[in-house]
């Protein structure tokens, strides 16, 4: 079968639910289901229908503008290798904000707690978001705290909110691609999500795994300064690159092509997915990103993150193609091509 | 006994605990001990420890401020008289700007679901935020979907943040009130507070008990018009109107001084709280303000508020003393003075 005609045979997702899944939360199709038919139609507005990462706002009336984002942390467990709760609701929030050109400025933080809920357990998943704040050079300034019923909540939830400046002029859209365009990705992919589900799991392997959750907001600030032509960029969270990838041939209208071979992994991620049987195009990174740029200016923007801690592993991993619009295919690292679907459910709950 | 013999035998409120209890999520005295012993020395910064409804940045460089604020919301039940969360949702972030003399800007959401949640009450509760939204003439901006397994939430949780915009010049703060000032009330106390738990409790009451739940931009518009004088305003949310004041005497360093008789409270809720047991001062509001104002302006605010529906049964209720600094007493209806106690623990939980 040639690609157009599986492409021809894809099956429309299901969308009518009674109830709400685990997989309306996944960063996929489901996901995309609730966000289309149901917020953006009541919500109603431009600014909420671009769908990027974060709303961007005109604000003083000097051409800078506000960025304005949020996300809610349900991650289980709350401590794992490379992380918390805590590091990682400031680092995704911050990348939100950094993923649209935006300078972080200020977070807030608002806990739902648990009754029963160790006030050390809380004391150390602050003193981290307060320690990842410092790092990453912004000040949370407001807050909120909920105690719900024993049983009612799971430990701790967090919400954080952030806001930024973009500066004049800059707009990245991911409806701003086009064909001929490459696809650059900062790093390897999988390390968080496979972080998770081995410590989950009680999984050990040789060398342990490490969540990649970190702040990204300087790696794209040098990403611009070296290369202002850049469409948009985005992190690559739940769904992981192929959510990404999805939302981009949406918005775009554009087909996507991805290069297996070219896409940076861990050696001992790439094992631990096949062991778990996951493929690795799915699973949420909290530290990495990706960035549509053109293609005459993809390796001067390759060399400049390479240059940054957080972009060393950078590569062209794909382009953006005529053919095929909305669809991704991935040129298989055995030879042909194959469709990667958007994830419809969920493959790993609770990842961030 | 004299009401100084009384403030001296004022009990230290305990502080240590090991683990979270609900009372720390009741706006008194065990949620102050967790924001001043735990948030504020962690996050360590001054636009945090203002402890204001909202924070205030420096943004765009004209004199214009952007506020910025955030709350989570887990009322029981999700539909109860005069609103549901969503509505509660928008209105209270947009609250908490108003109140800061922001013009309300954008909203975000939030949403933390329960696997299992019937997508019609999801569904209700979006179009209720969209209504109370553009009723309120803030757009839903951006936000956030996650999913929690079955017996880990409580069917929704939801969290907006909430930017706005402070004109140049314009500075309100709870620590600015002085001795001679009056606290002027914008109507009755204890309607959403009773509501909830009216219909939580399954009372019926001769003449049915509604929410307040309301914006309140539109009035404080009015008020800062009408009266540039105002030292600062608060919503009274959790611990009502005895939160707000002891917040008020903290920041200011000054005593406050309420009058019963003047609180306006409808006769139904002043059964209500009769029946249940409630001291109305504690109960909650989510369309109720209190500003201070110097004494001279206090009957023109007072006026300027009647015009406005949320405003109409407006009162001065109080005063700022020089006596007794941090401490709220209260003239009695029947006579005499008591003092005020900061609530400890949890009254009402999961009231908003």
């Amino acid at each position: 079968m040639s690609i157009s005609e599986i492409l021809g045979s894809c099956p429309v997702p299901l969308s009518r639910y009674e109830r709400i899944t685990l997989g309306h939360g996944s960063g996929g199709q489901l996901m995309a289901d609730l966000i289309h038919k149901l917020f953006v139609p009541a919500f109603e507005n431009e600014t909420l229908a671009a769908l990027e990462d974060q709303a961007t706002l005109d604000f003083g009336g000097n051409g800078e503008r506000l960025a304005f984002t949020t996300d809610s942390y349900v991650v289980k467990p709350l401590f794992f290798p490379g992380g918390d709760i805590g590091s990682l609701a400031v680092h995704g929030t911050v990348n939100d904000l950094a993923v649209g050109g935006a300078t972080p400025l200020a977070l807030s933080a608002g806990f739902i707690l648990e009754e029963g809920l160790e006030v050390e357990v809380l004391t150390r998943i602050v003193k981290s978001m307060a320690e990842a704040c410092s790092l990453a050079g912004v000040r949370l300034v407001t807050g909120d705290t909920k105690v719900v019923e024993r049983g009612k909540a799971d430990g701790v939830f967090v919400n954080t909110s952030g806001v930024g400046s973009v500066p004049a002029g800059l707009r990245l859209s991911i409806s701003s691609a086009r064909p001929g365009d490459r696809i650059v990705l900062s790093g390897t992919i999988g390390d968080h999500g496979v972080a998770i589900l081995s410590v989950r799991e009680g999984l050990a392997f040789e060398t342990a795994i490490e969540s990649d959750s970190a702040p990204l907001h300087e790696l794209t600030r040098l990403m611009l300064e070296a290369c202002p032509s850049i469409r948009c960029m985005r992190d690559l969270t739940r769904g992981g690159l192929s959510s990404a990838v999805h939302e981009l041939a949406l918005a775009s209208g554009v087909g996507v092509r991805l290069d297996e071979r070219a896409i940076p992994m861990k050696p001992q991620v790439r094992a631990a997915c096949e062991i778990l049987g996951l493929d690795s195009v799915y699973v949420a990174n909290e530290g990495k990103l990706m960035a549509v740029v053109p293609a005459p200016d993809a390796e001067a923007l390759v060399e400049a993150m390479r240059r940054h801690p957080l972009g060393r592993d950078a590569a062209v991993v794909g382009e953006i193609v005529e053919a095929h619009p909305r669809y991704v295919v991935m040129l298989s690292s055995v030879g042909g091509e194959r469709v990667v679907t958007r994830i419809s459910g969920e493959q790993l709950p609770r990842i961030c």
